[in-house]
């Protein structure tokens, strides 16, 4: 269901919204992505909303004037809620139901004039906030690229651990602490030990880094002991979005022996507000990553012919960085990494399909994410670490400045977007977040 | 003020609810700890309940019939939710004050007649439910000698890594995998591959273990980016559980590596429905474990005077194993495990200290734990991994059957207890779970 194209993905279709119809707009009428927000500087209740050029349908209000008459009753009443974990409970057959109600009275038809213009919000406007509420945070390693650059890192004679090419690995991360984009990153202080000395000390991390990364939210779950199977594993992903998984490195380092990652990640993961379904990506969907010849193919819980010949998406991230200086002197955000979320070595269904494979139950709303996604070329590494060596090869800046590691004032600003011709742009909108010593009332 | 004794702890009360009176009950009336409770075999709203003897008081009762009259109104309030959640936020003033009316209101006093009965229920009578909504999860890894049990398997020269006696190791759990007392363990399926082997299988975990440990819940909470002192660590818990972190140790051996444990301990984690509040352990408090000379001090975020002098606690856990022969022979269960939760490397407010160290915050009804408890004694181990030596030395039941692992129907029953002379008897109740490789309703 999910990858067949149907009329909303037109790129012919206009929007009565001038901006949706902008070449360069990440939210043509095509896309549709689904968001939380209310009118900045208030504490209403936040409303469902969803992306359209430089405006925000608000679902909440377009359930109250009657412009959802007709859908089902249910998926009506989902739509006044302040997050989308309802919405996202009733499967993607709700969600589809509801874009193709959206795409109809978003449409620019001749003989119609423009609906009342109160339904929507002008997003400078608006304050977005987390779209779901996650109760588990899942995190995978799934570019080969990442894991084989960090491992030449710390083992250059084998880099690749010997589970990677049959295990999608991931571990649990934090929850609590998923912010959404805009709210600045307080430097986190921890333990760290140099290789010179013999003790650890307890100090602001030296080594903050971001990590380039795509997430995706669970739609319907799972009950605890039924595995979802690879065949049907996108019909539980409701869509995707940007994320940043900010790493202390030298907190990481020390920490990290024998049970992974903890407080070198858990002080903040950046998401982007808007999440792009499954639905509007059909058009940009490719082969998954083609293993070169000697890889192991998938053990059969993790293979299935549709997943193999369409469970990739054809996404590109980029990361920019601007220091303070930079936007003193107005100067514009560096690139520091691009790289193709289609060269990922797991699918999303086959992260998902892992995940539930020993029982585990997902439930409506949690968030996934790929991991690191870095590509082979230079300038693809999507994290610091890789870029810089682990710090030994510093980058600098447009103002001169060099950087191991993010400066304070720093600000991380993912992008990510999907273009082809013959398909209408889809974007992800931006996923930012600006590095702090200080604890500001944004956080 | 959690650790200063009051009147609710005097050994000489005596309950109007007889079976509270008993000399080896776990609920007498200076425990009273909380739970979430329904009338078995409905699906009426689940009430917060308190443990008493063999009853269960209903706290929605007695709001509604005035019972909690003169309390904060907030408080009062707080008694008709369907789980602890918004309890645990007041933090520990409230349940103070809570526990002293109830201790109040249950106390036998011979010239009052014993209150309406219909604020009481059978415990027998009662579904007990997840006493919290647990948004994160996290299990540490803070008996030392658990880790250097694991460690000699696998390093038998280096057992413990260097980080050891510096960080309060931890891993984030499944938060959505955590089930209640009672309920079915589905063996997991996984990926495994043997040294023999060049190529993992997928298929039933052989290797599945249990872990003994103690939770802990926390009550309000922090601000992300705002860590909590040493010093104010245990004003942010609520109270104490019983855990098992179960465990396939041959999913665990072959994925964890390098970003630690993830479907080898996410199918299931069993908690008690009873959580005992620190108040109520108030009595059992001990020095913090003395650490062996030429161990390193803690860093002086870990440490404080009043936690080295009076952060351990003298609570006793212990796990027994029945297999389905056993039972049906009806054999005693078998004790495996007994050891003191006051002999952890760290304790509860080191770790929770550590745990926000980096600004991550807790939100309330989140749970730690402690890690697998194991003492240096024979008998003091707490995983089978331990006892039979990675699965080499394996143990002989009554029935003469011998287990390595966990077989089907081998139910695992955790108790815990502190006693002490001049002090009643602080139980936890049980925490069990029975090992099916099929899917039972109750999963």
């Amino acid at each position: 269901m999910n990858r067949s194209i149907n009329h909303t993905h037109d790129p012919n279709l206009r929007s009565w919204v001038e901006s949706a119809n902008q070449t360069k707009t990440d939210f043509p009428i095509q896309n549709l992505p689904f968001g939380i927000f209310r009118p900045r500087n208030t504490i209403e209740k936040p409303h469902i909303g969803i992306a359209i050029g430089e405006q925000i349908l608000d679902l909440f209000v377009c359930r109250e004037v009657g412009l959802l008459q007709g859908l089902p009753e249910r998926l009506q009443e989902v739509c006044l809620e302040s997050n989308l974990n309802e919405l996202m409970a009733l499967g993607n057959w709700a969600t589809s139901a509801l874009r193709d109600r959206l795409s109809l009275l978003l449409r620019l038809n001749g003989s119609n004039p423009p609906l009342d213009q109160k339904i929507l919000l002008p997003m400078t406007s608006a304050e977005l906030l987390l779209p779901a509420q996650i109760g588990d945070y899942t995190d995978f390693y799934a570019s080969i690229f990442h894991a084989t650059n960090v491992g030449k890192l710390f083992r250059p004679d084998h880099p690749l651990l010997p589970n990677y090419k049959y295990v999608p690995i991931a571990y649990h991360g934090r929850a609590s602490s998923i912010i959404v984009s805009g709210t600045t990153i307080k430097r986190p202080q921890g333990q760290q030990k140099s290789p010179e000395e013999s003790t650890p000390i307890f100090a602001p991390s030296q080594l903050l880094d971001y990590e380039m990364e795509v997430g995706f939210f669970v739609g319907s779950g799972n009950k605890l002991g039924q595995p979802i199977t690879i065949d049907k594993a996108e019909e539980h992903i409701f869509g995707l979005c940007l994320l940043n998984d900010w790493s202390a490195r030298d907190i990481q380092a020390w920490e990290y022996q024998p049970l992974g990652p903890f407080l070198g990640k858990s002080f903040a993961t950046t998401i982007s507000p808007w999440v792009v379904t499954l639905e509007a990506l059909a058009p940009f969907r490719c082969p998954a990553f083609s293993r070169p010849e000697g890889d192991p193919s998938p053990l059969s819980y993790l293979y299935s012919q549709l997943d193999h010949q369409l469970g990739g998406i054809n996404l590109t991230v980029e990361l920019l960085l601007s220091s303070a200086q930079m936007r003193a002197q107005k100067m514009k955000p560096l690139r520091l990494s691009r790289a193709s979320f289609g060269q990922m070595y797991w699918t999303i269904a086959q992260m998902l399909t892992h995940h539930t494979s020993n029982g585990c139950n997902l439930r409506s709303g949690d968030l996934l994410a790929s991991g690191t996604i870095s590509g082979a070329e230079e300038g693809s590494q999507g994290s610091l670490l890789e870029i810089t060596r682990l710090g030994s090869q510093p980058i600098e800046l447009p103002t001169g400045e060099v950087r191991s590691f993010l400066a304070d004032g720093d600000e991380v600003i993912l992008h990510g977007y999907c273009e082809q011709k013959g398909s209408a742009r889809i974007g992800f909108g931006k996923c930012r977040g600006m590095v702090s010593s200080r604890l500001t009332d944004q956080v």
